[in-house]
């Protein structure tokens, strides 16, 4: 129950930051999907410590080993498993931290939740599981893009009280853009304040946060379904089970809580191919939970990181109070490498939505006079 | 898959606006539940329109029938299938709605995604859905109560720009101070304000939107799951599906972003018999997606609502410019309604997570020299 | 969990015999299916006890009333909720059973399972629960005819000691066959003998047990899944959760332990459209755990109703030894009855299939040399 | 959605018989359970080919590496992730396989369903897959036998015509009665005969099925769910789901069939610690879809071997008329290799029981005048 996700497109992660490796099993994907391994590293590589002087500097080559589920490039519609190996074993660095919970980490939580922990590496709450998650999702990337064109790309739009939001048109970014700095925000100004304060903050002992943008582009109109399993609330709950992350927000979000109906509300007006488009996305392309074809537009809230160097108070195992101050290689901001784990947690949810409209969508129209006023069911 | 939600404590919702009625199946309340039905009843009058002058004058009167599932006040183990019947039959009511979609509605995305629609009352996208949900959510807040003495609570801290959430002290808020004004904000002076500034907006034939913030006191540390069902991702799912939300936080939220790791990060002191408790809360009572044992916060975005007087820019279904402007009865701000909606998400998530903690806690302790630092798995 | 079936066709059962009623939530069904009502209630109408003098005379009219989900006859993509009212409440014909187990029915282990139970008219376990499958069922039948042409037929094969298996062709036995005895047997001759059987174990206070066979024809090839989804296993569990089912085997099921490979394997030969047939049918349409086109056929043992008149030795929920004997109206065999439950079953599980292979298989052809001789996956 | 199992002890396969490995993820298994990976590596040494002249002759060495989840011995409570590589990489043999379809093997329905398969070694389909479900149902064997010291024990009980199931009683024989041949017939006179016609078939180019008998002893009652999820409905499931089952019966089976009802009812006595025992076992030790304490017992069909060395015919990818013979090594009876399978089948299914069960069962209990006589449930 732990580590699965998705209801046709599925993928179950597993391993830790020390032990045998992390991975993946990608069941439901549909047969006959061109699978290139190149892109699901290049996605593992944009996850990688050690990328910039930005990000912490531990050698992981992340090298992804296909099991199964796919022949000569095609999968075969059987489970896709994927492994990465760890190969940095030095779990002494955390001995130190056996015995005390460091402040808001999952220290103290796996022992409530556990009564056991590995403490090498943070263990399943390592960073490190992510890696079958950005693995799994450059599949269902790969699937979106050629089953329906979509594109979903992220960006760092502010880290601490540098905020490049207002810079950046969601409608015309480019991934060229987001991957010319370190940062992975696309503007060049901002990127050069941001990659300053992270340094500052690393010479500080100290840690910070940021927001992240993500648009979902050419999403057909229809995924997503109107009850609990609305589109925003699949892509929150798969926003929200990424490490550090605090809040979302769809569209105008918090900011659509100051504003009127009258100015919020997206009016219609017609579209290319008799389909109606929005003249304004307010609704981050999601009206009654279901894609309206517009922009998918969300902004992700995530917290400076828990680790940092400064001294801490907090409590050992057996409740007494002591210091910590982390050792050792860390990244002072998550913010440039969270930004595939968004783009994955985005493109599993749609590509398990896209599966689900598939599979109801096949019935002829029914005649011009239904589906005009309802009357009273019962005859 | 549509109308699901929960692993082990479930529930199924059905009915539109029009037609039988109304309601929802709980599956997987555990047998020896003392039910109160005045209780669900309580709360399925908080989210009835008709409670003041501040929300729609329909008169619903949203009386639960029990199908199944409880005897002599008890829960039964079995489903338990509660019945909400519709009064309100003037589908006429909505007649010039079937050709046309209604601006940041549901019209379209429905028709986009079944190709057939129930127009009379928003059919499935109304808000009589959430009756079911509500219902369940009371017998969720109720296993909650009696197994851990849980406690719930959600108020309305903004409307528009009138902004109390300064004032109100998450950690002492009454039901009875929420409930003490038709706005559902404990603060009394921002209440009279927000009430003035809905009554305006109704003037205006415009609409607000606003805040509600939500606390889970007493939940014991050790739920929610690591990785996919994260506590926050589980909750942010059941909040986002609510009609209107359109984000949510936790903590500090989208606060966090601007603060550094060391202002962030919640110290751990010694707490009560021997378990450490943290002396901030900027986690919002989560840390690696598992309750700590301090309060659960969270903060949602509601928008204005879509249905205004005011004339808007639209067009029919067959793609041509039109207009519409909404008749009848309108709430011009769903806050105060919103209030029974967010709790039962809460609940709803809370007694699923519960559920799930207790099937797989109960091996002894390990011995003490396991649990400590990790060493290479395979012999 | 007790109570929901199905991936994406589902369907969620409520009620007990006693209490306000019985039904089924169907959460999955493709909009734009057009939903006959008459056909439900046929289809409950050959569930219903009364039917002839061979099952219990009890007045059940079970009249069906659709609470939401169908739009002028049809559905509209959301929950269809059926309701069947409960009209028989004499509940004081149970009171003597309050406090003992009746052998071989649910009684202690309902006890022995949730600490709770409602005696009157078993609660739970009653036949009436199989009320919400039969519906449920129907429109599932409903979307397999219209979707494929696909029939799903069942009929008694043998009751106690005679058997008719050997005279009833399954490729050509027909519905008009089935229904013109209240037998449900389509061999006249057997159905006298077993009528004569039924009568005679009334007269005893004996009950009797049988087997029904069932086919579906016209089931495309390719519906199932490989592993643990395998057609036939999800197939054997809704068989074998209906009460009183003992076991299932499919095609020559335990007969094919006594035949050789040679003698069991079904040769392939060209058949229509350039599709493989089989010449023989041992497999009974499932091979590998999908679909191969040819008749799905399977036989279910239904054990002798456990109502008995005669008395039995048990003991009272204290522990002390007892007897019982049943009293007032009751199936001395649910063979007939049992008919429309396993059609039911199988156009359950039928129509999820359906949906979940639409929902994959979509993208094109792979080139010719793939999919031919397996490399080595990794580079 | 292919390789998925279980609510809450879950299990996903993956990998094909080539290709990197095959393996599990076994995700909801208990923290702090003690795991013997020498008892799973002798389950898979079960399975394993090569273990007799009676079976296959491939080396396939199948040593599991444990990749996550285990610390020090014990379960972590997060997924347990297992791997065992493939050493047999000769695809080439099977390369005259890949433009025709084997009678009564998957070829067909993968193509159908897939459009794309690997041919070597059966791809998915081979009996490879199953030791992802023997390495997981030893873990579940492990927790069964820690928290309730159930035991879980298969044998075979006929091949072809030679039938020792009346010389075998359930509810003494050992394991080491089992393992003390190389059938896996713990009656040594049967064994010998079984010996002596599996190695007549493979002269012959033939092979031969049969039956498994498997019971599950200590089961606490109150296992299982009373609907859909029955604890038989579940076995069944698990067990047809094995490569080469065709059939499963409980307790009297299809031979409740030709029983009456005062035959077939078991009667209840008082029993140790004034819990009711059954005083016969026809319901094979389930009522009403719930455990009764008694002991699980059950039958399984497996049909005989598909892959034949005598000359079949068929049809090849192109519809055209031919003819195949199996080549190299294979089981002539998989009869032997299955015991394990079954066991882990039921294993599984228990394990994932015992937890839904704990999940609910910790209220109070009812007060003694609660639990009689139901009343209508509305107020």
């Amino acid at each position: 129950m732990t580590s699965h996700s998705g209801v046709l497109f599925r993928v179950a992660t597993f391993g830790e930051s020390h032990g045998g490796g992390v991975g993946v099993v990608v069941d439901g994907c549909p047969p006959r999907l061109a699978v290139s391994l190149d892109a699901i590293q290049a996605d593992l590589d944009r996850r990688r410590p050690g990328q910039s002087r930005l990000v912490t500097q531990r050698d992981e080559s992340d090298q992804v080993e296909v099991l199964s589920g796919l022949h000569q490039g095609y999968s075969t519609g059987t489970p896709i498993a994927l492994l990465v190996r760890n190969n940095d074993q030095n779990s002494g660095a955390y001995e130190h931290l056996a015995e005390l919970y460091r402040p808001s980490h999952a220290d103290f939580t796996y022992d409530a939740k556990y009564g056991i922990r590995t403490i090498a590496g943070g263990g399943r709450a390592s960073a490190r599981e992510t890696i079958g998650r950005v693995a799994g999702g450059s599949i269902a990337r790969q699937l979106l893009a050629t089953a329906c064109g979509i594109e979903v790309l992220a960006w760092v739009s502010s880290i601490h009280t540098i905020d490049a939001g207002a810079e950046i048109d969601s409608a015309t970014v480019t991934l060229a853009q987001v991957e010319s700095d370190p940062t992975r925000c696309p503007s060049p100004t901002h990127a050069a304040a941001m990659t300053e304060a992270i340094e500052q903050a690393r010479r500080n002992g100290d840690s910070l946060g940021g927001i992240v943008t993500c648009v979902a582009r050419r999403v057909p109109p229809g995924l997503g379904e109107p009850v609990f399993d609305k589109l925003e609330a699949d892509l929150a709950k798969a926003i929200l089970s990424l490490p550090a992350s605090r809040g979302i927000e769809f569209g105008a979000g918090f900011g659509a809580t100051t504003m009127t109906g009258r100015e919020h509300n997206d009016p219609f007006a017609p579209g290319e191919h008799g389909q109606p488009r929005t003249t304004s996305n307010h609704s981050g392309g999601i009206q009654g939970g279901i894609s309206n074809g517009a922009d998918i537009v969300l902004r992700v809230a995530f917290k400076p990181t828990g680790t940092i160097a400064a001294e801490q108070e907090t409590v050992t195992r057996s409740g007494e109070s002591t210091t910590v101050s982390a050792k050792g290689r860390h990244d002072p901001c998550v913010l440039p490498r969270a930004i595939p784990l968004v783009e994955a947690a985005v493109c599993l949810t749609l590509a398990d939505h896209l599966l689900r409209q598939r599979a109801t969508d096949f019935l002829p129209e029914v005649p011009p006079e239904v589906a005009s006023i309802s009357a009273r069911h019962t005859p």
